[in-house]
C-alpha cells in the first residue's frame, strides 16, 4: 500500500473532480465558461475604472462543440502574466486581497481552459493589449495537468485595432438550452444587477442580443481592507506573527489589522499580560492564545464597509421590475455585518403577484458580489434562510422546512470581501450562521411589507365578496318590503339604494357614507314603514308606520354620486 | 495589478475555504474530523482484510475545545509515509486507484489536522505500528500552510501494546450537539451499513456506546479496475497516449483500459482509419479525435462490477428495521451502470409508517460507499431524484418540485469506484444525469412496492369504515322490519345477522359467506316477508309474503361462526 502513496496534482485533482468547478454537464460547462470569462472582464474593468463593454459570442460548431469568445475593453494583461492567469489553477491576485470582487480563487478561467482542452484537445487562444502604444500579445495555451503549469503552444505579437482589452476564445463540448439555468439567463441577470455594463451577446442561433448600459457611472470602487481582529483564529495569528516585519506586537496589530490603533493594540497586549514591545517572533502558542482571548474581550470598532458596494434597495427593485411582470415590488438593504472577520451586506427584493403562478414554490434569484448564481439552490444559505423564515405570517402558505408556495420571486444579494461558496464553482453560499441570520432579517424586513400588502389585498377581496352578497340579496329584500309595505316602485328603489349605502358603511369602506348617513336615516324614516337599527351608534329609531303615502324619491344626484364610489 | 498576481498555495486555499472541506461550523468540524479518521481506518482495515475494531473517543476540554482520538486495529502506516498522509493536502493512494473506497481525494484527514492547528495551534499526535515485530512510531505534526508540506515537531519510537494499528489524536474547536447531523448519528448510521465493524464510542459526556459487529465476514474486497474506454475524453486520451509505454496503439488500448481485448483494440483502430501498429506518440489531436469517435461506435462490454460492493437490498432493509420504527419496509439494488466510464450501483430502501410523522417531508438517509452523508441534502443528486419522482402515484402527497409529505424514510446508497461529490467535504453527490436516472429507477422500483402497500391499506381502511356503517344501521333496519312485519325478537335477531352476512359478502371480504350465502337466502325466504336482491348473481327472489308465523331461529352455532369471522 505504501508504495502507491503519492502527491496529487492540483490540475489532476480538478480535472477528475470537474463538477467541483461547475463542469458536471455539457450545458453547465457552457454557462460556467462564459460566467468565468465575463466575471473576470467585469472585475478588470471596474478595477481600472473603465465602463465595461463586453462582447460574448457562442458559435455552434456541430456535434456538441461550441466556440466561446469573450472580448472586453478592460485594461489588458501584461505579457508575462497571460500564461499563468489563463493556464494555471490557483493563480491570481484577488485571493490575497480583501476587497469585493467577482472572482476570488484564481481557478475560474483556467478551469475553463482545462475543460476545453480535455473535451476538444484544443488550446485556448488569448489576445491582450494594455494600451494603444503597446503591441497586442497573442497566445495559444494549454495546461500541463500533472504539473499545473502553462504549456505555451504559440506566442506572437499581433495587430489588434482595440486600444486595450482582452479576448479569449475557447472550443469546448457543451449543449445549448435556454431556460432558467442557461447562459442567456446568466447574462440577463448580470445586466440587471450591473446596470453600468453593456453586454453584446450573440447566441448559438446567431441572434444578437444587446443589453445596453442604463447608468453612465460605475458603482463606487470597492476599497481593499485588512483583516479585522475579531475574525482571526489562533493558527492564523501564529502564522501572521511569524511572517510580520513589525518590530513589536503592538505595531504588528496596528499594521496588520483594520480598526486597530495604538491604543487598542496596547489594550489587547495588556489584556493578554504581554508587553506591547515584545517581538512578534517571541510569541509562543500559549501567548498567542491569550492574545486571541484578549482580542475577543476588547471593544474594537466594526470593520469599515467602504470595501463593499451593494446594489442598493432602489436599484434592486428596479431590476426586478425590469425582469418580472408582477403587481407589487419591494426591497431592502441590511446594514453591514461580519462573519469570521469579513464584512458583508445582505440585500433582498420581492416581486409579488402578476403573471407568476400561485400554486408553485417561490422562485429565488441569488446574487453574490453582483454575479447571478443559477445552480445548487438547494445547497445555498439563501435557500436555507428562505425555508427557515415563517412565511405564513406574511400571507403565503408553507409546509414545514420547505419553500413557501405563492406567486413570488425573491432576489437575495450578498456583497462581501470574501463570499464563502460551497464549492470552487461558486454556485451556492456556505451555511455560515451569521450570513443566514442576516438573510433572514432581510427577508423579514421585506416580508413585512409584503405581508401588509397581501393582507390588504385579502381584506379588499373579502370586501368585494361581501359587496357581492349585498348586491345579490338587497333587491330581494326590497322586493319583499315592497310587497309587505305596499311601496311604490320609486319608493322601493329609494329604499334599496339606502339599504345598499347603509350596509356599505357597515363594511367600513365608504367613510363619506358614514358622514351623510343621518340624512338617509331621516329620509328612511320619512318613507319607511319598517324599523332600521344602526349598529354604529346602537341607536334604535321607531319609524312612523302606516304613512306610506308621502314617500318621495331621494335626490337623484346624490345617489348617483354614491353609486360611483362603490 | 500585474505585480500582485501570484500562486495560491493549496493549504492556503483550503484554510480560507475551509467550508469546502466541511469545517464551516464548530459542530460540523467535530463530525468531519471523526468521519475522516474513521473512514480512513475502515478503508485501511478492509484493504488489509482485517475485521475493523475502532475506538472513538471525544473529550470535552472546556471552552469549545475537544480532543478527538480515533484508534484502529488496521495494518498501520510505514514510518516514511506518516507525515505526508496526515500533514499534506492532496496526498494519498486512493486517488489513482479505480476501486470502491471511502476516501478518494487525499484531503480528508490532513484537512482535519489543518483545522485543528488553525483553531488550537496544537499539532496532531499520531502513533502507528505495522506488525508485532516492528516498533511503533510516534509523530507530532503540523502543516506548513504556505508550502503544503508536513512540519515534523516530534519523531519518536514508542512502546505500544497493540500488534498493529494507527491512532490519531487532535485538539480542535468544536461544539457537541446530538441530533440528526451529529457524530453520534454518523457512527450509528455507519454501524448500520457496515455490519462487519465494531465501534466503541465514548462521547463528550463520557458515556460509552458499543456498536458490536453483527457479521463476522467483511464485505468482498473491492477489486481495482482500469478505466473503461466509454468514459475517456479526448484530452485524457491524449495525455494517456503521451504517457504510455505500450509500443503500439493496439497494445495501448489493451493495456490501459478494461474490457478491451486485441480484437476490440484493432476494431477501434480500424474505425479511426489508423494502423493498429502506429506508435502512441505519433497520434496527434485529429487522430485522437477519430479514435474517440471510433470508441463510441465500437461495441465494448460494460465495465466489470466486481470493483463495487453494494450493501445489498436485504441488508439495507435490515439496517432500516434496526434504526426506524415503521410498519412497512422494502428495498432494491439496481443493476450496475456507468457514468463517465465509472461503474456504479444504486440501492434504495424505504421504511414507511409507524411512529414517523405523516404531515412532514420524508426523511432521506444518504450513503456513498457505505459512508453516511449528513449535510447538504439539498445539493445532493439523491434529493433531486426524490423530488423529481412522482410520489402521488405511490400514495404520498407532493407539491411540484418538493419532497413528498408522509411518514416515510428513504435510504439511498451509491457505491462506485469514484463517487462524484459536490465538494471536497464529500457531503453531497453531484448531479450527473446517469446517477439521477438510476436513483429515480431505484426509487420507482421500491415505490411500486410502497404504493401497493399504501393502496391496500387505504382499501382496508375504507372497508372498515363501510363496516362501521353496516354495524350502525342494520339494527335500525331490523327494528323497522320487526315492527312492520311483526317479527319475534329471535326472528329479528336472525334477520339482523343474515343482513350483516349478506352485506359483508358484498364488500367482498368474507369469501366463505359467499359460498354459504344460498343457505341464508333459503332461510330468509323461510322467515322473511320482504324481498332481497343479490347483486352477485343479479337474481331476484320473491319471498312468500304474509307467512310470518312459521319463523324459526336459525342454527345458533352457524351464526356464531360468522360472528367470529367479522
Amino acid at each position: 500500500m505504501a508504495k502507491r502513496q503519492r502527491e496529487i496534482g492540483v490540475a489532476e485533482f480538478f480535472s477528475r473532480n470537474r463538477h467541483l468547478l461547475g463542469f458536471d454537464s455539457k450545458r453547465k460547462a457552457l454557462l460556467t465558461t462564459i460566467k468565468e470569462a465575463v466575471d473576470n472582464s467585469l472585475d478588470a474593468c471596474e478595477e481600472a475604472e473603465i465602463l465595461p463593454e463586453i462582447h460574448v459570442e457562442v458559435i455552434d460548431m456541430g456535434s456538441d462543440r461550441f466556440r466561446v469568445i469573450v472580448e472586453d475593453n478592460g485594461p489588458g494583461i501584461v505579457k508575462k502574466q497571460i500564461p499563468n492567469i489563463f493556464a494555471r489553477l490557483l493563480y491570481g491576485s484577488k485571493f490575497f486581497k480583501l476587497a469585493q470582487s467577482r472572482g476570488q480563487q484564481g481557478i475560474g478561467i483556467s478551469a475553463s481552459v482545462l475543460y476545453a482542452q480535455l473535451t476538444t484537445g484544443k488550446p485556448a487562444r488569448i489576445i491582450s493589449k494594455i494600451s494603444p502604444n503597446d503591441p497586442a500579445h497573442y497566445y495559444e495555451l494549454k495546461i500541463d495537468t500533472q504539473k499545473n503549469q502553462p504549456l505555451i503552444m504559440t506566442d506572437e505579437v499581433k495587430e489588434w485595432s482595440k486600444e486595450h482589452g482582452t479576448r479569449i476564445e475557447l472550443d469546448l463540448e457543451g449543449s445549448y438550452l435556454g431556460g432558467s439555468q442557461s447562459m442567456d439567463q446568466y447574462l440577463k441577470q448580470t445586466a440587471i444587477v450591473n446596470p453600468h455594463v453593456t453586454l453584446i451577446y450573440t447566441n448559438p442561433k446567431a441572434e444578437q442580443l444587446i443589453f445596453p448600459r442604463a447608468v453612465e457611472t460605475a458603482p463606487p470602487k470597492a476599497v481593499e481592507i485588512k483583516p479585522h481582529p475579531y475574525g482571526v483564529e489562533l493558527g492564523t495569528l501564529m502564522d501572521l506573527l511569524r511572517a510580520t516585519k513589525a518590530p513589536s506586537v503592538q505595531s504588528f496589530f496596528v499594521n496588520e489589522f483594520s480598526r486597530v490603533g495604538h491604543g487598542t493594540a496596547k489594550q489587547i497586549c495588556q489584556g493578554a499580560a504581554i508587553l506591547p514591545s515584545t517581538k512578534p517572533a517571541e510569541i509562543n502558542r500559549d501567548m498567542a492564545e491569550k492574545l486571541i482571548k484578549s482580542i475577543q474581550a476588547t471593544k474594537i470598532v466594526a470593520p469599515p464597509t467602504d470595501c463593499i458596494s451593494p446594489i442598493g434597495a432602489e436599484l434592486l427593485e428596479k431590476g426586478l421590475k425590469k425582469e418580472i411582470n408582477a403587481e407589487f415590488y419591494c426591497a431592502a438593504t441590511r446594514p453591514p455585518n461580519v462573519y469570521r472577520g469579513n464584512p458583508f451586506v445582505i440585500e433582498a427584493g420581492f416581486a409579488y403577484g402578476g403573471e407568476q403562478l400561485a400554486d408553485k414554490s417561490v422562485s429565488i434569484y441569488r446574487f453574490a458580489n453582483r454575479v447571478p448564481l443559477l445552480y445548487q439552490q438547494g445547497a445555498c444559505a439563501s435557500a436555507k434562510a428562505v425555508m427557515s423564515t415563517n412565511w405564513r405570517s406574511y400571507g403565503l402558505s408553507q409546509s414545514q422546512g420547505s419553500l413557501p408556495i405563492g406567486p413570488l420571486t425573491i432576489a437575495i444579494h450578498i456583497a462581501s470581501v470574501w463570499v464563502p461558496f460551497t464549492s470552487e464553482s461558486k454556485e451556492a453560499i456556505a451555511h455560515y450562521p451569521e450570513i443566514i441570520r442576516e438573510m433572514r432579517l432581510a427577508l423579514q424586513e421585506v416580508g413585512r411589507q409584503l405581508g401588509s400588502y397581501i393582507s390588504k389585498k385579502r381584506r379588499m377581496h373579502a370586501e368585494s365578496k361581501k359587496r357581492d352578497y349585498i348586491q345579490t340579496y338587497i333587491p330581494h329584500v326590497s322586493d319583499a318590503l315592497k310587497e309587505i309595505l305596499g311601496f311604490s316602485d320609486s319608493d322601493k328603489e329609494t329604499v334599496e339604494k339606502m339599504l345598499v349605502s347603509i350596509l356599505e358603511k357597515h363594511r367600513g369602506e365608504l367613510k363619506d357614507v358614514a358622514m351623510e348617513n343621518t340624512e338617509y336615516n331621516e329620509e328612511f324614516a320619512r318613507i319607511g314603514k319598517g324599523k332600521t337599527s344602526d349598529d354604529d351608534d346602537g341607536e334604535e329609531r321607531s319609524a312612523d308606520n302606516g304613512n306610506g303615502e308621502d314617500c318621495k324619491a331621494p335626490d337623484k344626484k346624490k345617489n348617483a354620486g354614491y353609486q360611483q364610489t362603490l
